[in-house]
């Protein structure tokens, strides 16, 4: 490709983003052709010239000019139907939607494979840290071990203000929501969703197996209690909302969303405020961490244009690890060690669990410390999202320490 | 490529660690077919079929199957040969000799276009973090404005022990000596040669630019004393050995390697130990930050596979930052602050401060808090270098706050 003219759906907060990034980066050879937006008469700060945006998606795919879609809607439905359009045209795509791809990707592999294009969506797990072209590409190899991180930077903030600067878990979600880091509905932030579909993607690029989001543990923060975070500070620790994906032997790996007690030894305990923080660990390359601004409007649409770039290359994801021999296969069936503290709810009597390592009771407030198979808390899911319930996983369990 | 048949130079360290890294990496499609060494009858911890090592470098060239040359001997003008005659065969090189690379990188590149062959080189630059791949790849923008890192183990290795353990200096080198971090003669370094040579590699894929390590200012740690440590300490800060580029203006950028006094607050603060830590810093993106192990056989070994696998897709470095157009160009005309510490040298007579912002004198140390510009640095390398004085960069002066 020698320059890349963009058709770019949407124009929200990241689509304005691209808008100036896309105007900074002179060596880019890209440019935007059209925007297709929801609605064309939308007073806009972002200064585009008006003839340009559109609210006909025909509009974008029928200029012959346009080689490459761009797309950041916010609606998961809107956003694959554009996706498939612009695969089955042969047109690249760029996306930065993040549930859109965690849901449909075997569909999304199957047409790129189909029409022999691409769709590339860096963006769509931590913003600007490269975590999905590093996996497909350096870390290409059977040495992977783990991808564990903090992936979501609303949620983050939230618990760094709780953890860092003494305030209570509502004040700190108020003070997000002021702030635009956490929606006015945050639930796809605070109950983990946002973190499960990045951990969804990450997992295919990591050890080449796509696993359904339905079928992934996750649990969020929206029940932590000043209970759990006195708990936590007593014994030095942060509660973080941690995704992970790990091999537990050579033929099975788990992952799951959950809430976690994190040392300060640990890297991840010092990813604060709206940051995101990876580690990649491996059988010979020990741990890598990286750690970046995981959203917003700039931070995201540089990744955008990282994607943009790649295409003048004609660069496309192989899924190279999705053929490979020996891959592992998903499992729920390994014991956890969790904390699961409770008022009313007779927790004990409810869970599973295989052994009871501590129990606590009082006035205020139980808990109990045991270890139960992560598929009993699948299963047990409705028990553990009563109100009075707030479960946290003690990673050291089955991790050696870092 | 579809399978790669791999000709090795180098059974040291970092050979021995390619051998058992390609018999993990079941999917790798590689196969090491000989192994080139200078001493064949040597007796070797490693599990290699003694037939397939050889002491002559045709019987490697000369073998029609062999279609990618690994080397990693210690030995940068035999290293050069052997990448030269490679190249010129069009036989792909992957290398991991900074030294060589960094010295000889124009003719390197000039070579692979005339011969349109590849030779890449991740791991030469710390070892399994992947900074050479994600300029090239990921940040291949105009957005870049800085790389700073701490891109040496073996100085962090001594520098950490001095400040986070309390060993002195001396102690500090002989640990590290025994450990294996540092060489027996350890000014490559200790003296900031080892983290020039990955400053030079790194800017070429940063900014597009190679400049030369002999117009680098580069100052090693070898001359730290109690006095310097105790000023670091009573400031709450540490001092680091950092490489740094950065652009000053829009058309114009500086580089150099130097202690430098970091505060809590910095990235590169927690980077302790032999790890190596890397900021990228852009435009848009804000700051990323990359953490891993830089050195030791397994880590450069697993970089080194990534290189070898990035093969099978024919991966090659574009250097495309270097045909952009305002690519900004090297300046050492810059003001900088920095402290010196000196017995007797009279430092503030010989050097050209622009200005002197404190002073202290006292019967144990004198030290000078002062503006300089780069380029006089640079001349009066030899005042620098005097036992009694020691240099340490106080960076703050023209940079923002991380």
């Amino acid at each position: 490709m020698s320059a890349i003219k963009i058709g770019l759906f949407g124009l929200g907060t990241v689509g304005a983003g691209i808008v100036e990034v896309i105007a900074k980066a002179r060596n880019a050879n890209a440019e935007i052709k059209r925007i297709c937006v929801r609605d064309k008469n939308k007073k806009r700060k972002t200064d585009v010239n008006p003839t340009i945006i559109t609210d006909r998606r025909e509009d974008v795919f029928n200029d012959p000019e346009i080689n490459l879609i761009v797309e950041v809607i916010d609606d998961p439905e809107a956003a694959y139907e554009i996706a498939c359009e612009a695969l089955k045209r042969r047109i690249p795509v760029v996306s930065g939607s993040k549930a859109m791809i965690a849901k449909n990707l075997p569909n999304l592999i199957e047409l790129q494979r189909k029409y022999d294009t691409a769709l590339l969506y860096d963006a769509s797990a931590c913003g600007s840290i490269p975590v999905i072209r590093n996996l497909e590409e350096y870390y290409d190899n059977d040495l992977l071990l783990e991808v564990k991180g903090i992936l979501n930077g609303s949620s983050n903030y939230i618990l760094s203000r709780v953890f860092d600067h003494n305030e209570s878990y509502a004040d700190a979600l108020a003070r997000a929501q002021k702030l635009g880091f956490a929606e006015s509905d945050p639930s796809f932030d605070i109950e983990g969703f946002d973190s499960l579909f990045k951990l969804v993607i990450i997992t295919v690029h990591a050890l080449g197996v796509y696993v359904s989001p339905d079928d992934v543990f996750t649990y969020g923060i929206s029940n932590i209690s000043d209970c759990d975070i006195s708990y936590a500070k007593e014994k030095r620790m942060k509660i973080k909302l941690v995704a992970q994906v790990i091999k537990i032997s050579e033929s099975r790996f788990t992952m799951f969303v959950m809430p976690q007690f994190v040392a300060p030894s640990r890297y991840i305990y010092s990813v604060d405020d709206e940051y995101n923080g990876i580690v990649i660990r491996g059988e010979c390359y020990d741990r890598q961490f990286m750690f970046g601004k995981g959203a917003g409007s700039l931070p995201t649409a540089s990744s955008i244009l990282s994607d943009v770039m790649a295409r003048l290359h004609d660069y496309r994801y192989e899924y190279k690890k999705m053929s490979y021999t020996g891959r592992p296969s998903y499992t729920t069936d390994l014991s956890l060690k969790v904390y699961i503290r409770y008022q009313m709810t007779p927790i004990i009597e409810l869970l599973p669990f295989t052994k009871i390592n501590e129990r606590y009771n009082s006035e205020k407030f139980n808990y109990v410390i045991g270890e139960i198979s992560l598929s009993d808390l699948i299963k047990n899911r409705n028990v553990l999202h009563v109100d009075d319930v707030f479960l946290v996983n003690l990673p050291t369990f089955f991790e050696d320490n870092e």
